[in-house]
């Protein structure tokens, strides 16, 4: 059986101004690889409403899960929950057991509930809630969308609240071979080794190092013996 | 006249399997800002024929640029370029001046110049190429898709060497407000300054530091009399 696959919506003008640098695709990307779930898509889009609905629109229909980061904080810029409703059809209020939740921790840090931060307890109908160790304030999941905050140490949480309730495949394996040969010199050898192994995925990544030119050749699948067989042929192939 | 705008398109299995980070997005990013075009979608995909294929005419469509990164080194999983050719129905071959290039380069080095590095003087049609001042294999623009390496020392002087034909817009401007309160706490007065200036982009980015929860008010625009009005009101507003 195909393992399950997944996309990214990392949705923040601050990522594509620059101004700061996304962390949480590379987690993501781990925690997925880990339990077998293939993340093929990313994409980063703007505070920008149609740009949302569309995007959660077309990675929603196209694969198993999407999980979105950013956008659900009290301001005036955080409007990927009412989005997410919108993409689904689905009316969006502040939900009890959200206000609850936001209640019991800002009376025990001594802030006050105002209207802006119950704009965090708004979650579409029939979504079921991630929980936020962190600081409370809960990510949702509504159909196989599954929507939790940009700043990192929420997202991380977030996902480690979430994944557990995610069915995966076999984890993904990888082995790296270091060669101290450049790309143009081991291309051939690779390209026959991606032939006679079509289960496995074969990528070649240079480095340079102290002036010396190398390629780390990852080779990657589900099957641990193929993966070794294929390393074996591969440094065979490269002492010959 | 509105900024042109632009996409990107990352490529590769390393960065969604979590072995890679990206860099080049953030830098990207970073430099379009500067010279006033709006980055306004990243699509992380693998190397998938279809996949890119795809995403390289819905991007080319909609945005003015579209910047690739991965994908065009000597090796069998290096596919960006016939993609791109495919995408545009243009034959792709090696093109004499590419070869000169490469021959040049190769002879210097003392390296070979194998049918494997051959592959990287393969160039649509009609394309222009793009310096490569780090190790001389060229990327290209065809139409409006420009077409880099992936490692980032060579993407970086990809995109030096292309950005200076691109027409620019109004530079984006941006001023930061520290505050040392949490987003609930601000968000009211945020909300009525992103109602009173509609031409600005205001966004709010919470940090937490020994403990202190503050947020950094980010206002972006291309007036910057409008900015600094705009920066005026919000510290008056947080002030009352």
């Amino acid at each position: 059986m195909p393992n399950p696959t997944a996309a990214m919506l990392v949705i923040g003008d601050e990522i594509l101004s620059g101004r700061t640098r996304d962390a949480n695709m590379h987690h993501l990307a781990g925690e997925l690889t880990l339990r077998g779930i293939d993340l093929r898509e990313v994409r980063v889009i703007s505070d920008d409403r149609d740009a949302i609905i569309e995007a959660v629109r077309a990675l929603s229909e196209r694969y198993d899960h999407v999980v979105t980061s950013g956008g659900i904080g009290p301001t005036h810029d955080d409007i990927t929950a009412e989005c997410v409703a919108a993409a689904f059809d689905r009316p969006i209020g502040i939900r009890d057991d959200a206000r609850a939740i936001l209640a019991a921790h800002y009376a025990e840090t001594g802030k006050e509930l105002n209207a802006a931060r119950l704009r965090m307890a708004r979650i579409p109908d029939g979504a079921c809630l991630i929980e936020n160790p962190v600081s409370a304030a809960p990510g949702f999941s509504l159909g196989n969308v599954h929507v939790m905050a940009g700043v990192p140490s929420i997202f991380q949480a977030m996902v480690a609240s979430l994944l557990p309730s995610l069915t995966g495949g076999a984890p993904l394996l990888s082995e790296t071979v270091r060669v101290e040969r450049g790309e143009g010199d081991i291309a051939e050898a690779l390209s026959e080794l991606a032939e006679a192994f079509p289960d496995l995925a074969i990528g070649s990544y240079p480095f340079q190092e102290k002036g010396l030119h190398g390629s780390n050749v990852v080779l990657r699948g589900t099957d641990p013996a193929r993966l070794s067989d294929a390393c074996a042929r591969l440094r065979s192939d490269l002492a010959a």
